[in-house]
């Protein structure tokens, strides 16, 4: 299939004005594209470089007849979009990524139960909705585990950590009735993360997969080379390309992976995917010639996907709350490429920026 | 002179709305900047990523007082603002780079004098207003010559050849009644620019000579690593030094050079400066962490100068008129990267956009 891709002065809509969003929005520009960022909180860092925002609740149903009338695709940046806001879009105009993908990352259980149908590994889960369903549940995960709600976690949201049987109920509660999932602890060597997309053609590239360490659960630094060799690339591509045409994909997604001592080589696991751009993808914007935003906004619309080749070895580190401060600082490095969100206030836990340190490719 | 840079958050006037203005807006959104834009047509193509925009003649008086009132420091993206407008503003809030650099910029007389002050090197020339005087200027410079008008010439617009004596009439009647300037013509191996910066304490840096080709009188490829060795780049960020210092000059700047061979070296003769980005500095976005935008951004709002390394060899090419439509087949290339300019309409000699095609680094 081969669909003439959208024309330059087109108008992509973007679901949620965040940074997700603002990257977005500026690797659109670049490739000759409006935007329109659909976000309740006036001047949302996306809308500061969009063309245009409409300022309304993610189901508003004016704002969404607005975003069909204006645009002519629809994109979202965050995982957490009501379902039925984007199957109303999708009834209207094209959305990539569409609801199947949001629907599957929406939910814990139905994301590991498809990582698992398609053949990739995941910790030991079972699905916890009662105390009788987390004892059974316990049996097949052994302890230590974590019980997470299936629904609306990030950053270590909606977790909770089970060490010993006594912790159980604890742990439930913390749940507050929501159904949740317990996943066996993973003995893992280091975390990974590829940033793959899927072309409307049906083509699928990945860039290097990156390792990631994470503090407080939230998203610290991702190193690229990985210390994984490339058997481990390999088998991530595999995973990402399985994924994609499972979910008929279109976009840039992100599969994050646990990756675990085998001998000499790392088995990896799935822990979970974000149909979106990505934290451990920002690199891309620096060390490659197509970023990950560049890449999605190819793949919404219709352009070939773009070469994932990298020029630079590179880390990027989170600037998180008041890190941002530091900007100034940083300006001063050799090879520093920084980020800054364009966010009013720098709460304790926030995302504000990040930088990305080049250097000579090694490997 | 240690001055605290703007803090993120602080609103960056530019005057003009073009494809420079574009890039320096989003240059100044990934530093954490709000940009308003000051131009008369509207949905310009820097408005289309900035905060906002004044729609407005450059020497409107209501807009110059909204511009110095919403914004913390002003710049501008191209050397034709009106003096008047800019020194109205430099009575109320810093303008980078201010109205000294732009008078001498308007100005090839001026310009030429100024560099030759200086110590550099510039094609033979002498002032042209009247029949006797081009007679006295023809004797200076030798044939062929090149009559241009000192002011509001660019892309090869007001400049008329004299090969022979006899072409002289027709040449001064281009010129149209308008001061103007003889320049010898230059037997050049080849045409080089320097792109650099002077920061608010002085510092002055250079990113790498890029060598350039015309089309038509206007830039067609920006290529670097330069045919020029080493020597080229140190006479280069010499003069760019001189100049800068002599205009007090803060933010980036261009020089263009004629390099003429001298031997085993190359001598570098002044053609003209942009008090501003420049074209042949669009291959920075592709191939160093801190491109020209960014670095303007830094200077004009009292952050460190980023480094001007270089991660690839590049070669930026301009895409004018409807060569634009060839950016889906650019889109297939590896190592190909894309800036369209979000402009309308594909005028025939209109720059449209431009691709930097990066390499690995060979020098």
């Amino acid at each position: 299939m081969s669909v003439a891709p959208l024309k330059p002065g087109s108008a992509i809509g973007i679901i949620g004005g965040g940074q997700l969003g603002r990257m977005l929005a500026m690797a659109a520009a670049r490739l000759g594209y409006k935007t329109v960022i659909l976000d309740p909180a006036p001047e949302a860092p996306a809308a500061q470089v969009a063309n245009r925002q409409i300022v309304a609740a993610y189901d508003d149903p004016a704002a969404l007849t607005q975003m069909a009338n204006l645009c002519d695709v629809v994109t979202y940046e965050f995982e957490n979009v009501p379902v039925a806001a984007v199957e109303w879009l999708e009834a209207r105009l094209p959305v990539r990524p569409g609801s199947k993908a949001l629907k599957v990352a929406q939910d814990r259980l139905l994301e590991k139960a498809m990582a698992r149908d398609l053949g990739a590994q995941t910790a030991l889960f079972a699905p916890v909705a009662t105390r009788s369903d987390l004892d059974a549940a316990m049996a097949v995960t052994g302890l230590p585990a974590v019980l997470k709600t299936t629904r609306l976690g990030y950053d270590g949201k909606g977790q909770a950590r089970i060490v010993r049987p006594e912790d159980a109920d604890a742990a439930l509660q913390a749940m507050a009735g929501q159904m949740a999932v317990l996943e066996a602890f993973v003995h893992f060597e280091c975390e990974v993360s590829v940033i793959a997309a899927r072309g409307l053609s049906g083509e699928v590239c990945a860039f290097d997969v990156a390792e990631n360490i994470h503090r407080d659960h939230i998203l610290h630094t991702s190193k690229v080379p990985s210390a994984l060799g490339p058997e481990a690339q390999t088998q991530a591509l595999g995973i990402a390309e399985a994924i994609a045409s499972h979910l008929d994909y279109v976009g840039v997604f992100a599969v994050e992976f646990f990756a675990v001592r085998d001998g000499e080589q790392h088995r990896l696991l799935v822990n979970e995917m974000a149909p979106r751009v990505h934290n451990s993808g920002h690199w891309t914007e620096a060390a490659c010639a197509v970023s990950q935003f560049e890449q999605h906004i190819r793949a919404i619309t219709g352009l070939p996907l773009g070469n994932t080749g990298r020029h630079s070895d590179c880390v990027m580190e989170n600037l998180i709350g008041d890190e941002i401060d530091t900007i100034g600082e940083i300006a001063t490095e050799k090879g520093a490429v920084i980020h800054h969100y364009g966010k009013a206030e720098a709460r304790p836990g926030r995302k504000m920026g990040h930088v990305t340190r080049i250097t000579q490719k090694t490997a």
